[in-house]
């Protein structure tokens, strides 16, 4: 049986995002034919992505020309974490820890795949220094991470900030037993007195 | 942090979907919120899903009066298999060993949520009984699912045709919709008068 193209074209749409499968596509896409009002709902919701911008200070996403935390007067506006990603960004807001201001680069820095520092989220970085004691670089824990993380450092070196990383160590509540070799190395070489 | 409104509304519409938990749908939404030609060619495609009807004969989805099997030439038209949902027709067709047509009952007998014959796409069914030699009762094996095929299986010897149903060997209490085809196909193969 040809199935029809209204409802492959669901199908297709849906496998296109990371994470979903073929088969979970088709059956979301099945019930998305039998439930009109939900999928009216999210094509309604998606159209509403449009009137999504990106912050022109920090690159995080915007309704209007900045973001939320940008224009938030509670935020420390003396420090500043470098994530790579929005998604990053979210993480570190969930663990209520920073109250500092961001920055998104847009990725991180990777020669391999031609990747530079001109591909980045810079400029506007450097732009924004003035009055900034910190800038904390919370980019991946990854080879790309770590590299763009020292030529950050440097840059800020040069342009007389202070800037620091997150710390390598083990995940709150996990056990040893699972945390593999190279993480319990970094913990252990970034032990502190207690 | 307060997330901006437009991506949590498409965060919202993606965890009302089965399967799709909140952590899931908030990843989706800001996978999209940054690959804007997958959200507009998601919601382009929920959009077509309008034109999407069923098909007046069988219940399948069709687009336009009837479905691409009834409209099939090369269906053998003496067969009718009964399901219980479009899945469940999706389900057998993929398994490649029916070459009848179907009849969409739209769910189950299930006298204790008060769903009764009536409830049921039936009349439609015992108005195209002429000149079908076999109706394959593939409900599914469960209490419910056996129970309509049960009473279909009375109806249809009252009315003078002959009610065969899927052979065990699908996991009893399993729905079709998520057995694999080989499975389904020989079910299909080892169908036995009622
Ligand atoms: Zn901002
Ligand atoms: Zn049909």
């Amino acid at each position: 049986m040809r199935y029809p193209e209204g409802l492959l074209r669901v199908s297709r749409a849906l496998s296109r995002l990371p994470g979903i499968g073929p088969k979970t596509a088709q059956r979301l896409a099945l019930h998305l034919a039998f439930h009109r009002e939900e999928a009216k709902e999210l094509a309604e919701a998606l159209e509403g992505l449009a009137a999504l911008g990106v912050c022109r200070v920090c690159g995080n996403l915007a309704e209007g020309e900045t973001c939320p935390i940008c224009q938030d007067p509670s935020r420390e506006r003396g420090v500043i974490a470098v994530v790579e990603t929005v998604a990053d960004l979210f993480a570190l807001e969930r663990s209520g820890e920073f109250r500092g201001l961001y920055h998104v680069l847009g990725g991180a820095l990777n020669p391999l795949e031609g990747v530079g520092p001109e591909d980045l989220n810079l400029e506007s970085l450097w732009d924004r220094l003035e009055g900034v004691e910190e800038v904390v670089l919370a980019t991946s824990m990854t080879v790309e991470g770590e590299a763009t993380a020292l030529f950050l450092a440097e840059e800020l070196k040069r342009r007389g900030v202070k800037a620091t990383r997150l710390a390598y160590g083990l995940p709150v509540g996990g056990s040893l037993e699972y945390v593999d070799e190279v993480t319990l190395g970094r913990a252990l070489e970034g032990r502190k007195p207690l």
